[in-house]
Order: C-alpha cells, then structure tokens, then sequence
C-alpha cells in the first residue's frame, strides 16, 4: 500500500427535498450574498429555480444571477462571472446544475479574490491560495464535481481543455437530492453509468500496487452502478436506484476508492476527449467506444486486476470474459461500443490517433508512453463491435 | 435509500515515516504550542516519543505533556489535562496512541475552551460549540477515532461511560503510520479485528431500508479485515497487510459505510461494553463472545441482510452457515467465541443482563427494545461455543 493523503472537507447533505433548505444552509454559514451560478432555462422550467430562489428570500439571502453556462464550460463565460462577483461584492458561489456548472462556479470563487490572469492557474503557472466558498446544488449524477477540487474549463482562443484542483475549491456543501434527477432521461444513464465506471475502473487497471481494500471499493462502485442503471433504465422513476447511483457517482470521485494505489492514470477519458472533440458525442459515449478496446489492448500488462474484475464483478474466472462482459453490458444498455457504431469510419483513426496525441496526451504526461503507434492499435480495436467479442 | 449527511473533515496522512512530520503539519497549521497527550511509556521504549518531540522542537512547536492516560480514559485525568491545557494557554492537542489516547484529547479540547462542568456534554446537557483543534498521531488500528467527532469517556464518580461526538472534536490532522503498529503483538491481533467488524455490521444486520452501495462498503471492510488479519498473524511483520488493515479500521467509523441506511444500533457493543465493565476481558473479546450469539437470535428479523453476508463474504448461499462461518472465523484467529471460553459461569448470566438493561441500555436509548428477557436469551446462546454450529 502507498503512502497517501486523503482529505475531503465537503460537506454532503442527501436526500429528498434538500434542496429546499439552501438558503438556511447559506444563512447559517455566513453567507450574505452569492452568485447564482447555473445553465440553460431547464431549472426554470422544472420549478427548481422558484424554490432555490424562495429558499433564499426566506433566509434573507442576496443574490445576483449568472446564468447561461455551456455543457462544456468556457473561459470567456467564467470570467464574465467572475466580473459579476467581483462588482456586486458576493461572498460566495452557489451552483445549481450538472458538472459543468459547478465547475464554472469553482473557477469563477477562484477568480473572484484573484486580480490576475485566472488562466495561469489552469496552466500551472501559478497555485490557487484562496477561493471563495462554493455551494452546490446537483442535478445531475456522474460528474463527481460535487465533492471533490476539481474543475476543468475550456479556453476558447487557446483552444485548451484545462483543469484546476485545490482544497479551497472544494464545495463546503453539497446538496444532492435524487429527485431533481428524476427529471434527466433514462436515455442520458447509459453515458451517466460508462463515466462513472470509467471514473473508478481508470486508475484500478492501470495500478502498479493495487490495495485489495481500494479495489474493493472500486467493484463495489461498479456493481451498484450497474445494479441501478439497468433499474433506472426499466423504471426511469425509480427513486432508490436514482439515489444509489447519485451517491455511487459521488464516491467515485471524491478520493475513497484510491488510497494505497501505485500508479493510476485516466488513459480513456484522454482518448475520449480527442473523441468528444472531433465529433458531436456524448461524453460518456466515447468512453463506452474506447473502453473495451483498451481493455482489450492493455489486458495482459496487468493480468491480475482483470481477473479480479472478471471475478468480482461477473463471477467469471476468465479475465478476457470479464471485459467482454462490460462491452456487452454497454451494448445491452444503449450505449454505442466502437466507432462504427458511431459512424465514425476507419479512415479518421490516424487523425483521432494524432489529435490524442498532441494534445490531451501531451498534457496530462502521457505522450512518452502513448504514442500515435499505439493510440492507433487501440482505436483500430475499437472499429467494429465485434473485435473484442 | 434515506436521507442522510456526511461531513468528515480530517485529513488523513497515511503511510511510513508520516509522523515523522508533525511539526511541520503543526506548524503549517498556525499550532505554536500543544498539549502532548500520551498513555504509558510504551512510545518512549519503541522511540516513537523521542521522534515526535524532534519534530515539534525543528519546526519550534512547544509542548506540554499529558501523560498516563488509561485503557478506558476517565474523566478526572481528563480534567487534569484541561487544567494543564488552560494554564499553559496551548493552542492545540496532539494526541499520540491508540483511541483511549485520542479520546481523552478529544475531550480535554472541548475541556480547554469550556468554563462549565465538562461532564455536560456527555449527559447531555449542553451542546458543543467549539474546541481547541486536535492531532492525533495513532499507533494501534482498530478504534476509528482518528477520523471522527466521538470520545468515549468513563466518569469515576458516577460509573457512567459517555460519549460526546461534535464537528468541533474532528482530528485536523491525523497521521496513521502502519509501520507503528508493527510492535503492537499479533496476538491482540484478534481482538482489533472482532472490533473493526463489530463496527460496521451493526447497522449492517440492524438497518430495515439497506441501501446496496452501503452495504457493499461494509463487506469490502469485513472482507479485507479477515484476509489482513489472517496474513498478519501468520507473519506480524507484514507491512502491507497491517497497513490495508489500518486503512480498513479508519473506513470502518469515519461514516463512510452509513448512508441511506435506516436504523441502525449498537446492540452488540451495549452488551460487551457491560461484560467489559463486569469481567477483565478485552473489547474485542467481549464482541466476539456476544457477536455469533446475537445473530443467531436475532437472523430472522433481517434475513435478506444475513442472507447477503453469508454469500458475500463466505460464498455460502445458506444464511445460517455465514454465521457459524464467522464464529469458526473468530475461534480461528483465537477471539473467544463463548462465555465459558471467558471463563463466566452461566450462573452469571442473570447479573449479567441486568447490568446491560440498567446502564448502556438505558442510556442508549435501547432497554424498551432490549428487555432483561431478551438480553438473558441473547446470553444463553453465547454460553457454550456449540450451541450456535
């Protein structure tokens, strides 16, 4: 086991009808007047918006509205949100959405009490020593933004997909209430169930020292996700599953299931993000093509934790089993599985391989051990459905 | 799935040489002098003392030191370490041992900023509001208080044992270096590894709503607490399982395992807590006397939970032999499994389940549930090791 450190001081408040108490929750933390941070007009139409809203006048809370945020949330947006905190004196961020709106709101309490350049926190030039707090309400499960430092932002001049993470960018509170997702479509879950998977199953196949308790943690993620997500599927009602699956989300990224692993890198998001560049996918479908071709690819450098999840997770004892049985389960739940399933033909591959390379591999680092050679190996894996088969 | 909150603000370091960092952690945190709370002179023999007073003097931390706590901490010890904290104006504590260690310094740092009669707050009668902040540096895995609010205190006078548990008695910082368990014999081994079990399948077996991903948290802790405590019996020197067993103990009470669960109660600690203040036996021996006895009692009140446990953590299909599975386990590894094992003579058993319904009972709010008659049944099944097999 690796030495490690975990601190998480988010606090999580879960459960039906939470979201109703936000404006105590702000009172009782001091909090006098907050950006209201959130996407397009679905809150409105929803009535969440009303109650947020009313829950705030209750409490005597102030706010100033900063709406319209993008899927993937841009630096223009965020820093004309940081010139509204910074003007109308805000002493703090409340974000109500899905990821991408709390991670707007994470850099836009960073930038409220920076009088510099917000970028160079993304590019590393400088470290992030003070936010305001941020709060969150969460629509939408799977981005795991809700208890974690993480915020990633695209520049749109640089054409640069960057993230921030720090301690003081964690939300001090979270409000997760399953019902406000009840109103996302079963067909949305299969994208939601593949990035939560990804999330945990990215850093527990790529391990060099793998702790049987993180593991553990890992699978147990991975049979609840898949538990409930076939569940949300038939019964897009289903308060139960949709709360054990927001919570799974939430675990999947808030740090527990990674201490004592040596090793850990998120080699399917960088390719899925070359993917969700170049064509108009969903997030969790280029995961869900790329997946079972790396898997497939990269089986045998660590062997023992593919039999672990064959075993574990499908209770089969043959590890080339266990991956085809995931491929199959992303198939049975509507999710697309190779590029032709996304119309994307075998001629674009050198393309994709480059644009991988050059750019989320450079990076996040892994340009040395990826190389366009072997992106190609894998996306030529992920062709047709039937290659892993 | 019921609502629930989560808010564990410690932040763990865990791995080899971490303590060695303390004074720099103090200081970083702005500490300048601290209450250096410790138990008997064990930490000076393994040199654990002389490494954590090294590190406070390089990074100029002045202590005052808090020594001879017991095995179950009371309470006028505790105020002499409230004196000391307040007459030498300490800005924090640093506690150094096991959870009657941190315990104790969880107390005396409610105690430090409080002019009231401490004893309060463990009746009851007033509310924690604040705290100085507390370290904590642990040298045996089992207790959990590293990463929780809760101190469990026993007032002499009264003979009463309390708790307190608050936001406010939260470690900061607590540094788990498995390498310090090293020298903790492997024959007390057993008992650490009943306790941290007892832990987290109370609720497990008592919940009426539980939740899957809940209860897979649960049985990932069970499980590698009994494949770490077998390796670490069997080799004591075994970093890597001492480490995952650490890690496992800390999960096992930090709340992690808790949410959405409805229900949940320490039914077999109340009855070990009354055999521990009858008969000199230890915790985790008292838990493994009780334990079979009281799911063999109680398993038809839950049967889907015993049903699961029996398949998820022994692979048997058959509810009742996951329990006589788990009481072989416990005899196994050398925990007691009966009250004749311990020595107590069934004679006892009328005395016995009288104390446990006028005292924890009582004050846990559980002696409606748990009548003297239902107690003495629970007792007569735990009296020879042959009647539940």
């Amino acid at each position: 086991m690796e030495n490690f450190q975990f601190h998480n001081p988010t606090k999580i408040i879960f459960g039906k009808k939470t979201h109703r108490n936000i404006g105590q929750i702000l009172k009782e933390e001091g909090v006098k007047k907050v950006l209201f941070v959130y996407g397009q007009s679905s809150i409105k139409t929803t009535g969440l918006y009303d109650e947020i809203v009313d829950s705030m006048n209750a409490y005597g809370v102030e706010f100033v509205e900063h709406s319209g945020v993008k899927p993937n949330p841009v630096l223009s947006h965020t820093l004309e949100g940081v010139r509204k905190a910074k003007e109308h004196k805000v002493d703090g961020i409340l974000s109500v959405g899905g990821g991408s709106v709390l991670d707007e709101g994470k850099a836009i309490a960073v930038g409220a009490l920076d009088d510099g350049d917000l970028w160079d926190f993304f590019t590393g030039k400088r470290e992030i020593k003070r936010a305001l707090p941020n709060y969150t309400v969460l629509t939408l499960a799977a981005t795991g933004s809700e208890m974690n430092g993480y915020a990633v932002i695209t520049n749109e001049q640089t054409a640069e997909k960057l993230s921030i993470g720090s301690i003081y960018t964690f939300p001090r509170v979270s409000i997760l209430n399953p019902e406000l997702t009840l109103s996302v479509p079963a067909s949305y879950q299969p994208y939601s169930a593949v990035d939560v998977i990804a999330h945990v199953i990215e850093w527990y196949f790529t391990c060099t020292v793998c702790p049987g308790i993180s593991n553990r943690l890992v699978e147990s993620i991975v049979k609840t996700v898949i538990e409930t997500t076939e569940k949300i599927i038939k019964n897009p009602s289903d308060y139960d599953s949709r709360a054990q699956f927001m919570w799974s989300a939430t675990l999947a990224l808030n740090g527990i299931t990674r201490p004592g692993y040596r090793g850990g890198i998120y080699v399917n998001h960088m390719i899925a993000h070359s993917l969700g560049a170049l064509y108009d996918l969903p997030h969790g479908a280029c995961l869900s093509i790329v997946i079972p071709a790396w898997m497939w690819w990269y089986k045998e450098k660590n062997r023992p934790q593919f039999e672990r999840f064959s075993r574990e997770v499908f209770g089969t004892s043959d590890y080339q089993e266990g991956i085809k049985t995931l491929k199959r389960w992303f198939r049975s739940i509507g999710a697309p599985v190779s590029l032709r399933d996304a119309g994307i033909p075998s001629s674009d591959i050198d393309r994709i391989a480059n644009h991988v390379h050059s750019t989320t591999a450079k990076v996040w680092g892994l340009d040395r051990e990826y190389t366009v050679e072997k992106i190609k190996e894998i996306l030529y894996l992920s062709l047709r459905s039937n290659i892993v088969e």
